[in-house]
């Protein structure tokens, strides 16, 4: 089973209200140095079998048409993950 | 500016309705193959300079106090994103 990881954020110009509450709930909870705060969606995609090309491929056409809107929606990532990354906290400077 | 990605999953024993109405609709929509989808959230929390392991840091707490519910959400993944990463669409089968 493999699977593939959809990244859609809201596009830069859009306001996006769920992240300002956020942003400013982070500071009166203590926590202070983050200026603001977007929030999008994750979404995860089981596939039978290994993610190939032609897999991937699909996701994106998916990423693009069900999955976002693309009027208010960017979507930033299309990627194959491990099934091992999805499991525990990853704390990783590294990764895109 | 830094860029902290926070990914917050529904535990895997957690109904997902939202992600069980997109399994539902993509095959209707023409995209075969994919046999379950989970529908969680991604935060960006842009940081005032680098993103530093102390900010990291603060950023798994905030992600696991404020960003998710740790009844029903999981934390995925904690990450320093790159600036140029969140521009475009990237299609990618190596990263996490």
């Amino acid at each position: 089973m493999g699977r593939v990881v959809v990244d859609v954020m809201p596009k830069p110009e859009i306001l996006d209200p769920q992240g300002k509450a956020v942003a400013g709930a982070l500071p009166r909870l203590g926590f202070d140095g983050f200026v603001s705060v977007r929030q999008g969606k994750r979404f995860e995609l089981e596939v039978e079998g290994d993610v190939t090309p032609e897999v991937l491929a699909a996701a994106q056409r998916a990423a693009e048409t069900v999955l976002s809107n693309p009027v208010i929606e960017d979507v930033v990532r299309v990627a194959a993950i491990e099934a091992d990354a999805i499991a525990g906290t990853i704390v990783d400077g590294t990764h895109a």
